[in-house]
């Protein structure tokens, strides 16, 4: 008998998120799972972790399948290194982060709960993926994504991925017979352009909620919007090296020393 | 006359800390500063942004000087998006965050708060650096770091910056004799490993304290981690663009559309 590959499932929309519930049922296919997630929502978070208060773990069971479940009260990457450091017996095969609530394609990675547990399970040395959906509602409908999930999944199981790299995986808001297939790609270079509403609280002080409008100036057929945008799952590779490595000879020649 | 640069200040060390009091006296001499920063400690937030909850902005002074001040319940991303569209009416010159109680060289970069505002500013078209001295401690002596700390961002507001980049910068612990120059660097290979303090509450409940222990690999000379243990300043040129470029013609050998 072959032994089933253990997988560690996470997510940043809280442990009860339907995106999170299918992606235990899919990976209930493929490998022994133990969830670790948090218990409330953590969008937006980016890469926090939790060094100045506490963290709690509870075992919990949301609903059928033979997975084990346990609820955090921290960020994602909080659960990531607790399940490697104190729930689990020896390093997942595999974790997979999602499935998100919403786009993390392009800028939105580095304001991703979701893709930070994947980062962060990668600098542990697991093999790691955060999968989204471009649906932000709590109701969306994850059908399409089933299948393209769990072969990327087997694929990472299969040949491993490149030192230091994580896959971004993002779905279009579409059926799954209008999907073109699956685009390795490049982050595109867009941003988000702020817009906070300014309102009055009952005690007449000025508060803000932060919106903003998504705007993407990057034409680039290789960018995960452009394959996003025509129908295509988009796969990022991701790494935790922020070096702009090609500007180091430019900022050499600065007269810094002097 | 020759108009002024205006110099955007944040931290995540929050308003009061010795290192953003620092930074505001040296960028006086050079700028005309608005401070917009954290009105509590902000450490190991990542890239946090503030999209469940509401933020507030009070005007505030701390002590004495011609900058005008701002405290802002958000992260610091939240502090510089709020600079950028409700408090300036001008883009800022330059942006300059920290100096930070603590090291952000090698993989702190993505865990650290100071830098996620540099990272933020950078993204909103402002040039920007993140400053961070090796000392933990809230009574931490900046004096060594002021004058790299003037000339880095005299020569950033001389020069500019590459396109999508942004500047860390570390300082070693150490007296200003001591600092043999600055040096541009490449983001160490480092991680950290992780070692939960359990305990159990009055209640009997079991929780956690995250702390660890940075462990650095990466021999390399072209390191941070090799400049700031070789009494160098160390300079990372740092970008949002998390994708690792150099894998995607292997990705592309895998049969995922198969």
């Amino acid at each position: 008998m072959i032994k089933k590959p253990l997988i560690l499932v996470t997510n940043d929309d809280g442990i009860t998120a339907p995106g999170l519930r299918t992606l235990i049922e899919i990976m209930n296919e493929i490998g022994d799972v133990i969830v670790v997630a948090p218990d409330s929502p953590q969008s937006a978070m980016g890469h926090a972790v939790t060094i100045d208060s506490t963290l709690f773990v509870e075992t919990v069971k949301i609903d059928d399948g033979p997975q084990k479940e346990y609820s955090c009260s921290g960020t994602p990457a909080d659960c990531v290194k607790l399940a490697k450091n104190e729930i689990l017996n020896q390093l997942p095969d595999l974790c997979v982060s999602g499935i998100n609530h919403g786009s993390n394609s392009s800028i939105n990675v580095i304001y991703s709960g979701t893709m930070s547990a994947a980062i962060e399970a990668g600098l542990e040395g697991i093999p790691a993926i955060g999968f989204s959906l471009l649906d932000y509602s709590w109701n969306a409908n994850f059908e399409a994504t089933k299948d393209y999930v769990k072969s990327i999944a087997e694929n990472v199981l299969q040949n491993g991925l490149p030192e230091g790299v994580v896959l971004n995986v993002n779905f279009p808001k579409i059926d799954k017979k209008d999907i073109k297939g699956i685009k390795i790609c490049r982050q595109a270079k867009a941003n988000w352009k702020e817009e906070f509403d300014k309102r009055k609280n009952p005690q007449g002080k000025d508060y803000y909620w932060l919106t903003g409008k998504f705007v993407n100036l990057d034409e680039g057929k290789d960018t995960d919007e452009w394959a996003l945008k025509n129908n295509y799952v988009s796969v990022v590779p991701v790494q935790a090296d922020l070096t702009a490595h090609h500007t180091i000879k430019e900022l050499n020649s600065w007269k810094l020393n002097d």
